[in-house]
């Protein structure tokens, strides 16, 4: 049961079809789901959620605790304060990083536990760099993932487009997407690796309008310190990259506003 | 320990840790091993290996059998041959397939699958679309992913760069890949979504070759019926779009060479 239930997160599976799968009653299936549960709870795993009734049964919303993410940003910001991540231009290298599945893994359950209480349709990114945090919040939150592209590709079909201002350089840019990826009233969630002016990210929420869609939140893996008005307000770092010094090749990172934008994280538990 | 493991592919975990995780002795924990052993096996889950020994534990490797392979590998053949995937240009619309982590992670299981006797350290792809199936690939494989670019970005440092020509189009063309992206002597899998002439993946094995690496494998999700010689022989692709008709708007998809290349699938257990 619990190599079932890990695989199919946010999934509502009822008791009848684990009694039918191992041949026992209801009732020691119930038994066996309050030790899951618990070891859930114990280990940080996430909640095992049951819905009385004839149509209910149970369903496992993966979390991160609170200690576990803080335990994994420090360790983010640490691995980013070196030098050696400093690129032109005031990039940070994070390729390493974004393409270790452990480390998406962590990013992934932390982004997704924001909204453990909230209907999530789709995950949208743009290409390229966003493209492995969209997919591990998509896994978590068992909910397909788009992607956004800047170029336009033959191989897509017919698209809706957007212009917008590339926060950082003022420079007027166009992004879309394949009409057929988003449907009207779709509750989206907009990802990316990283923000500087939050032009990438009002573009998004353009095109999700566009759509007739709806952005749920906004998270970011880091942003960068920013001066100036930020495009968009409502958005949620991990990380921030808050002193770029490219004369001595320095750069320190912190914490970004995740948990004071989550003040309740891993507190909710309905059992 | 059943989640320890399934969060934790083919890595080896002494069982002492277990022992000491779980406060009880080394026998009851092999006894809840055995039990997870058969389950596993039962389900299709995977291969539990034991290494006897000082040095030695218990690591899991997640595989996929024939039946779930050709079972999926049909249901996407029937999915892909609808005419409304087809887009201008003989190309195929695969974008909500690609997004879908259910999808994504069958994918993964079946291309990880046929290196369980091998060692693979890094899983190759090429921007845009082959970067869901090469994380998923990796997740399964736990290793790193490198993502090669056809454009050239200035937020990834120093990089390797090679020309190719795109078989289809015989263009040449230019790929390049962060110089700290791959170890020389690595191992690499090379995984993408479509191939044509083979044009894209023989540029990243001469890439592979510039690094001092080695290319393990190349599968890739779908390959198109090419007249002509192909670029790449030994690859492995999971389905083949074997007729377009862009007259009728009729497209006809099946079984790639996956089975043949792999006859002793899900045959391999140690124990």
């Amino acid at each position: 049961m619990t190599r079932y239930l890990l695989a199919r997160p946010r999934t509502l599976v009822p008791l009848t079809f684990f009694a039918a799968r191992y041949e026992s009653a209801k009732s020691s299936i119930s038994e066996d789901l309050g030790i899951i549960r618990r070891t859930f709870k114990q280990r940080g795993t996430g909640i095992l959620e049951t819905i009385p009734g004839a149509a209910g049964g149970v369903r496992y919303i993966p979390t991160i605790t609170k200690e576990d993410a803080a335990k994994f940003i420090d360790a983010m910001a640490k691995k980013m304060s070196t030098s050696d991540r400093l690129l032109p231009g005031g990039y940070v290298y994070l390729s390493d990083l974004l393409g270790d599945p452990m480390i998406l893994e962590q990013i992934g359950r932390a982004i997704s536990t924001q909204y453990v209480n909230e209907r999530v349709d789709a995950v949208m990114t743009v290409a390229t760099k966003g493209i492995p945090i969209a997919q591990s919040t998509a896994e978590f939150l068992n909910v397909p993932f788009v992607i956004v592209r800047r170029d336009s590709k033959i191989t897509e079909g017919s698209t809706i487009s957007v212009n917008y201002v590339s926060g950082s350089s003022s420079r007027i840019e166009k992004m879309e997407l394949s009409k057929r990826s988003l449907k009207s009233g779709a509750r989206v969630l907009i990802v990316d690796d990283f923000m500087k002016g939050g032009g990438t990210v009002n573009g998004m929420k353009s095109l999700i309008e566009e759509f007739d869609a709806e952005t749920v939140g906004i998270t970011v893996f880091a942003e960068a310190a920013f001066e100036g008005q930020h495009l968009v307000e409502d958005y949620t770092s991990l990380l921030k990259v808050d002193q770029i010094n490219t004369l001595d090749k320095t750069l320190h990172v912190t914490t970004g506003n995740y948990f004071e934008n989550n003040p309740e994280l891993g507190k909710r538990d309905p059992q």
